[in-house]
């Protein structure tokens, strides 16, 4: 093993040690550290183990009750409404996705509403759990407050991603799995270590203009200032479409809180009652369109027509939407995961908090 | 009526009366001619009747065939896949959602795919079909092939529209019609004519670097070059999320052509024996998820939170989507429908080689 790098299956057994530390009971313990360790293999740490101590956090904050019992609020041949009691995003949507892919194989599709849940990790996992039977995956939570609409300048929405999964006849589906803000908040951070001003498109700040200085946007996203967040997809104004990624991210809201009748991510993380988190999940079959091996033959058809057409100047290679993570993860099993040394630190400390041997 | 203002009614029949001339069966005129003035009355005259010339060359073209008989190739009780063996896409988006949208009522959701179709007009059209009966609506459709993906050059994708329109209990259902390129090549021939720059991130030229060159991008977009074109939302690289508009985009394409086993945007308007515009539809009943009624009230809440949230420096209103084109549309029925002076010449053109009477 390199320097650094670790074994996936010691990473995820260490993790759900850790887990059940913090009072995770078995179950939530085994898929939340499954949905971590998934992130950082697959080169997403911004949704991997780092996130241990936003997660104990949240417990401590009365965000999150690791054994809420989750409850059945509402159902149909196709469909339900899953009120998490906030318990734990990833043990939830786990729940609720299979839940509706349970249905999608009986009547073709099946969709989930989960109120009251909290962080899911990676959207990606829950919609591929639908390609993994074939069918089309979708997923969307809405999240807590970053970002700001077109004319607005107040974190009213989060970074409330989108993941579409559609099933193909190659490798890999086709997995899009996006924020619908141009960029996560740790971008933000890593340009503040490097002491770099940020792109404009980024954030705007306290009223609502664009700005690249991103010392005075950290200064003002870490006060009390409401004013002042992330953009979405398109920027500010209208100019390079930024009303457009501000309706995407205001759909995911619609979906997630409203048919879940849920809180929207104003409202999430707002009192310790629970961080309240919304999430919407849907499988569709495609054999509701035909034969579902020649539809993934054409899909697949499609994609690689994609990638066999002309590069950009620099360029020798079109991804397609999934591919780098999954290339990503069949190294990681191999090489193992990569931490940075701010992970390890972290890891040590939770060994030596709950008397564990050390993983170094 | 101010001058260059005609209405509704009068630019409807005229309307209709033209595509009959042009050979539409009355049905096809019917839709194809509401589907252009309510664009026109909506204030997007880029989907108006200015696009009757188009629609006249499609036919010349034999890129469309207006007395063409649709085909159900395949039907489950929650889809529908249609051949419409290249007839009129307003007619035909119609037919398919509607269809979808009588599943929906039967058992919970619909959807449908259409292959062989053509341009069908504003997204919004076909996916409000669904919110007026109080349920989701989704509409998607390719298009001829404008747009570069993220590390390419040639023009493979379209701009790929995406509708997705959620019912509330307020004035307006939320109305999302985005096309995932930045911008549509329209406002490129207005910059053209004002022999002004674009903005970065619009396009890029042929090797699939960023332009604001308006002149030299429009020779090269006219030419028979393959290279050079519409960026998707986010623009090139990913530093501002054009990877994310890209995946958009793709998603569109194999939703639209992958499930329809259609043709993608790279294949359409690419031989004289149809353009083969592949669409997909979605109805999905909210009461699938609780009381219609009481989500539909929870939905406007979001909306009136959004709405209600801080404004940016200079602006007091922040829109949601679809009320831009609603109030509008209220306008126009008051003041009628108006239509530029090249609009108003196209229209005295067809009166002269119709013999119709002239609309001034």
């Amino acid at each position: 093993m390199k320097p650094g790098y670790i074994k996936y299956e010691e990473l995820l057994s260490y993790t759900k040690t850790v887990l059940e530390k913090l009072g995770y009971p078995k179950e939530q313990a085994e898929v939340t550290a499954w949905s971590l360790v998934e992130a950082d293999a697959r080169g997403v740490p911004s949704h991997g183990v780092g996130r241990l101590p936003f997660y104990e956090t949240n417990i401590k904050s009365k965000f999150v009750f690791p054994d809420a019992k989750l409850e059945v609020v509402h159902e149909t041949p196709l469909s339900l409404v899953v009120d998490g009691h906030n318990g734990i995003g990833p043990y939830l949507a786990k729940f609720t996705m299979t839940r509706a892919i349970e249905k999608a194989k009986k009547v073709g599709a099946g969709f989930g509403a989960l109120r009251n849940s909290s962080h899911f990790g990676m959207a990606a996992l829950w919609a591929e759990m639908a390609t993994a039977e074939g069918f089309i995956g979708m997923s969307f939570t809405n999240t807590r407050i970053c970002s700001v609409v077109t004319f607005g300048k107040e974190r009213i929405l989060g970074t409330n991603p989108i993941c579409f999964a559609i099933p193909s006849a190659g490798k890999t589906p086709f997995i899009l799995d996006m924020a619908t803000t141009t960029t996560a908040h740790g971008k933000v951070e890593v340009y503040e270590r490097r002491n770099k001003p940020m792109p404009i498109g980024w954030v705007v700040d306290e009223n609502g203009n664009d700005t690249s200085d991103t010392i005075e946007f950290q200064k003002l996203y870490r006060s009390t200032n409401p004013h002042g967040g992330h953009l979405f997809l398109g920027g500010a104004g209208e100019e390079l479409g930024g009303h457009k990624g501000y309706g995407l991210g205001l759909f995911v809201d619609l979906l997630c809180a409203g048919m879940s009748m849920g809180a929207w991510s104003k409202e999430t993380f707002s009192k310790t009652d629970g961080c309240k988190v919304a999430s919407f999940f849907a499988a569709i079959r495609t054999d509701l369109f035909g034969n579902a091996a020649e539809i993934a033959a054409h899909v697949e058809s499609i994609l690689q027509g994609v990638r066999d057409s002309a590069k950009s100047q620099g360029r020798d290679r079109i991804y397609i939407h999934g591919e780098k993570e999954i290339e990503k993860h069949a190294e990681s099993m191999v090489e193992g995961v990569p931490l940075d040394e701010v992970e390890w630190k972290m890891l040590d400390g939770y060994a030596a908090k709950f008397s564990l041997p050390s993983l170094r």
